[in-house]
Order: structure tokens, then C-alpha cells, then sequence
């Protein structure tokens, strides 16, 4: 149970008169209360009122294993009960009468706004606590980072497997099996999305999936993968060459490279988001490219792969030391060749350092 | 795109006096248009008219991908892009004036729902389209049916592998890797979710996770898993012996199969869905471990590994020829034994067959 962020987000409640905040998303619930669970369609909720106890409210089947993560109270139900019943008489026995609930708007479903709603007539629902829970996300402390530089090196072990694994007609499944088979049979569970391999115009869609497409000399092969290590994520892209590439494969890669690393070594406390995005695109659009780089520079990776911050055009947010993000740009020209490169870094006191540690030069293999 | 669907979908429109449906799990998309995607924070909808042509809005870089399943307009939005401000603009323009749009609100964000009340202040959103998607979803046609028998022959494929893989010290982790390699490497993309596999008293937990425990002599082990294929999934649970198991052990097991058959004999249209979760629930109870099966007896299976029918207490549903569910009753002693024994099945026009056909009497490896 992580109490100094419960207080944090108990000091905003108090700030905002909210009397009760209702803690929906389960990787929200897994950062606060060290308990993790996917729910599928099932309730799984945290209540955190601003100077009473909190409770998490879990399927029946879950309760050993919540209690284990988190000290306070943690209410069951059974698949045959009405879970808002008893979520609504806890909310009542517990924290009595209460003016003003917030909700993690970004997650919490119509449906089940539209039950509290009915269930508790005459409370305000109009405070969200999306922007506050990413607000005390977004600064890692040195154990996250720590953690987070874990994951990255699975991410350099991946990348050197798949290398490794490359060969004439291999396809791309092939690789994505290797990879995860060498990670899990090493301690990795769970890998923190789908792990994409692409080989040549394939990795021209920059959201691809890998099928059976074998590999071919001289083709590009484009690996982007990472994985959940200790509830946190890596995320990482690299480019390989398999066999000499021509002189517009490697063009086409240098500019990304220069794009890359001309963000890269911009990071540093007090620069924006969008600026850090614009100095890539920049490197892009001036080499001619940049109708075919279709997305933002980067996003926040934590305990999600995708959170804040966003590194994007429009979002003037200033960086500051703590703060963890991929640089990702790439070129995607549709039949002909895709690259993308990219790093998840974390801001320190004056630039900023890698989770990953796998060359960024044209690896030809 | 499936055309059918999207016409039972628009006559329920039509009955309902609703305008506009604002399709928006990725899931329900993938049903109505034949395109798969995963956008994570960006948005992906689908709208449609009860008498005007849909459209679909992605991020622009899935606009290539999504053509090629959706033979109506596709329309992108870049991440510098407002993609609300687009999507008003083009219900205005496409639809016109509209009093009434329902929206998939076990999905939906709040957020979200609030931006689209702030842009269509005058519109009414009462109507929900979730019950109507499941309904349509819930009886599979034939083709549907095929489908869904190959992605059981895969979760057959994969448990052989995983009996295969066992012997003293193996661990958790590695049995997993081991299938998810074999399934990969012949073609298999995705799993429908995480693959359990739990060894002796950590089988006891119905929700455990794999990791670093080694099989001993007279552990069970496990297997819950089950893959994607052609966008449908399986999902099969089989507990083996792994040398000769205790009297204990083989008792718990023997009423669990016991429950199962009894439920799966029972299945045929007219039978509701609660009845049959009484028949497993009955039997269990009878032999005295009725609080050792703490779930409801299964769930819905198709493009998602959990949809409806829910086979529990309190769903008065009547069951029909070409509805699909699993059967999956379990018992869990805590720190002593966990068995459960899942086939999902579809309903025939007088009783049922499974997609799975691994045998259901203990297997002692």
C-alpha cells in the first residue's frame, strides 16, 4: 500500500472539497494499493475518503490475495450478489453522509456512473481525479526509476535474442515466439503489449502485426517490444538491417537516428513536450520526410506503457527532473520502408538517461 | 464489414426512435466492421445512422488498415488533432440535426460521454446499445461456430504441449512459455488471455498467477488457456495429477467432474442459465465443498473470452440452439487442493457439444 500517494491524492481531495474519490482503474488500484488484478467485467473498486479509512472492494475470490498487498479493509462479493448494493450500504455505514464524489472519468464506464448516480441522489459527481492520479504518477522516486531501468535491460535482452534469431525465411511470429519463450522460461511473465516484429514493407505500417511473412535478405526488420517487470513497463524500438541494406533504406534510417538523438539529447528539466517533439520532427521535415511521420514524438511509461506525459505538439508542459517518456520517432513510407527508434528515457537533473542500453547505429546483420 | 449485424443493430434503432448508435469497444468495431485494432488512448468509434451511411473515425495511421476491412468512409485524425472537434463536425455534416444518440455505455468513459454532452447539448443519451450488441452477438451462426471449434482445437493443442512439458522441478513459468512457444511458432498470434498454470496449493487460488514454483510428486497441476483465432477466442481449464495423487485429492477431483458433466449433460435449449449453475452448484454442495466454489459456473465466449450468457444464480435467461458458454466448476481448498474443469460449448438443437476434447477423467502423467 502506497500511503504517501494516498495522502497526496487525500491532499487534493481536501483542496477540492471532495469528500469520497472512487478509484476505478485497476492499474490505479494496483499503483495505490500494491494489488493487482484484472477484474474483466467484475467490480473491482477503491474508496478513499478524505480523512476516514479507505476500502477496496473486490470479487470474493480475491480477497486473500488483496489482503496480502493492502492493511486496510477489503469487502468480497459473490458472483450471485448485486456488487452496488453493497458497495452503496459501505459507502453509507462507513462515511456516513458525503456532498461530493470523485470519479476517474478517463476509465469509469457510462453504465456504472449512471448506478452510483441513481444510487446517491443528491451527491456532486462533476470533480475528476484522472488529471490529479497522472499528476502524482508523473514524477518517478529513484526505486521507480530503478525499477523501470529493470525492465529496460529485459527489453536489451529481448532485442539481443530476436537479433540473435534472425534468419533468411524465419517469420516474423517465429521471432515474437523466441523472444517471449527466452524471456518467460527467464522470470519475465508478462510482456507489456503485444510484442511487434515486422519485416520490410511491413514495418511500414506503423501498427502492423506480425504474421507470417518471412524474412528476405536485405530487408529491415523492425522490433518493438518490452515487458511488466515488478508492475512496472519497458518500451522500446529498434531497426536492424538484415543483410547490406541500399543507399535509401540507410538514408531513410539516418534521418530517423538524427531525429532520435537530436530529441534525446535535448531532454532536460524546464524544456516542453512540444518542443522536445518539434526538434525531432524538425530533423524529419527538413530531410524531406515529414509527411511520413504520422504520430506523436513519445508518452509517459510507468506502471501503464502509454500515460502521462504526452510528447506532442500542443502540450506545453514543462519537463521536469523525475519524469519518464519514450522518444520514438519514425518514417513510414507505405510500400517501400519503415523506421522507427526509440528509447524510453527519465528526466535527471540536467539531461537525461536511457531505460535502454541497445546500440542505436545501424546494425546490420 | 458485417452488414447483417449492422442492420439488426439499425432495426433496433429504428424501434427505439434512436438516430445515431456510437459504437465504441474496440470489440464491438471489430464484430460490426471487421476491423481489429487496440487504440489504447486514442480514439476509435464507430458511428451509425439508422438510415445513412456509417463512418468510422481511427488515429490516421490505422486509416490504411481500417479501409481494408470497412468498405464505408474511414476518417483519421492526426495526434495533433482535437479528434471531438472532427467527429462533431462530421456527425453535423454526415447526419445532420439528430435528437437522439445511444451510446455502448458499459464501455464508454465518462469522459468521454461528458465531451460529447458538452458538443450535442441538446441531444438525448438515454438509450444504451449494449444490451442490443450482446443480443446480437449471442447466438452464433455456423460459420461462427466453425470458427470457434478451430480456436478450441488449439487449446487441445496447447494443453498436450503442457502435459508434455511437465516433470519434477519444472516451474509454472516455464510450462507457460513452452506452450505459448509451440502455439506461436505454428501460427497461433494471441492468446485469449494470460495462460494459467498453477501447481499444487497455489491451484487452490482461483485467481493465482504463474511464477517461479517448481512441480513436485502429487501436485495437480492446472491449466486454465486459450487463444485467438480468426478474432475468437477459447477457453479450457483441465487439472492433471502429476504422479499418483492422495485419496483427498482424487475425491475433490471426482465431484468437480462430476458437476461438470452433470451441467454440460443438462444443456440443451429451453434450460435456463441459472438451472444449470444449480445443477453443478448441487452437486458440489451435496458432496459438502459448496463454499469451496466461490465463482458463478461460466460466461459467454466468442470475439471476447467473457461475454454473455453469465451461467449464474439470478440469469433467468433461457438458453437457445447456437448460444456458446463455458461450464467450468471449481472447487478450492485453501493451502490443500484447487481443481477446476472448464469446456466452453455450444447449444445444439437438442444439447450441446464442446470445443475442446481433451478427456476430463484424471490424467495421471
Amino acid at each position: 500500500m502506497n500511503i504517501k500517494k494516498i495522502n497526496e491524492l487525500r491532499e487534493w481531495m481536501q483542496n477540492n472539497q471532495v469528500e469520497v474519490a472512487y478509484v476505478s482503474n485497476p492499474s490505479s488500484i494496483a499503483y495505490l494499493t500494491g494489488f493487482e488484478s484484472d477484474p474483466h467485467e467484475r467490480v473491482l473498486a477503491l474508496f478513499i475518503h478524505a480523512d476516514k479509512a479507505p476500502f477496496l472492494f473486490t470479487p470474493a475470490m480475491e480477497v486473500p490475495e488483496a489482503k496480502k498487498a493492502f492493511s486496510e479493509d477489503v469487502i468480497g462479493y459473490l458472483d450471485t450478489q448485486n456488487p452496488w448494493q453493497i458497495i452503496l450500504n459501505e459507502l453509507k455505514s462507513r462515511f456516513g453522509q458525503f456532498k461530493k464524489m470523485a470519479l476517474e472519468k478517463n476509465q469509469l464506464s457510462v453504465e456504472r456512473f449512471e448506478i452510483l448516480k441513481d444510487g446517491l441522489a443528491t451527491v456532486d459527481f462533476s470533480a475528476d481525479i484522472t488529471p490529479i492520479l497522472q499528476q502524482i504518477q508523473l514524477v518517478k522516486t529513484p526505486e521507480e526509476i530503478q525499477t523501470l531501468l529493470e525492465a529496460g535491460h529485459w527489453a536489451d535482452v529481448a532485442f539481443e535474442i530476436g537479433f540473435k534469431a534472425l534468419k533468411e525465411k524465419v517469420t516474423e511470429q517465429e521471432i515474437v515466439a523466441e523472444i517471449e519463450y527466452q524471456l518467460k522460461k527467464q522470470g519475465v511473465s508478462k510482456m507489456s503489449f503485444d510484442t511487434l516484429i515486422l519485416f520490410g514493407d511491413n514495418a511500414a505500417n506503423p501498427h502492423g502485426n506480425p504474421g507470417s511473412l518471412q524474412l528476405r535478405n536485405h530487408d529491415f526488420a523492425l522490433f518493438d517490444l518490452g515487458v511488466v517487470w515488478k508492475g512496472y513497463c519497458s518500451d522500446a524500438t529498434r531497426t536492424v538491417s538484415f543483410k547490406e541494406p541500399t543507399a535509401k533504406q540507410r538514408e531513410v534510417y539516418e534521418v530517423v537516428l538524427q531525429a532520435q538523438l537530436a530529441a534525446q539529447n535535448a531532454v532536460k528539466p524546464g524544456i516542453t513536450a512540444q518542443e522536445l517533439d518539434a526538434i525531432a520532427r524538425n530533423v524529419i521535415t527538413d530531410a524531406g520526410y515529414g509527411e511520413y511521420f504520422t504520430h506523436r514524438l513519445g508518452h509517459g511509461i510507468g506502471t501503464t506503457v502509454h500515460e502521462f506525459p504526452s510528447i506532442v505538439e500542443g502540450n506545453a508542459m514543462v519537463l521536469k527532473e523525475g519524469m519518464c517518456f519514450s522518444i520514438e520517432p519514425g518514417i513510414y513510407i507505405p510500400n517501400e520502408v519503415g523506421v522507427r527508434i526509440e528509447d524510453c528515457v527519465y528526466v535527471t537533473k540536467d539531461g537525461c538517461q536511457s531505460f535502454t542500453q541497445t546500440p542505436k547505429e545501424l546494425i546490420v546483420l
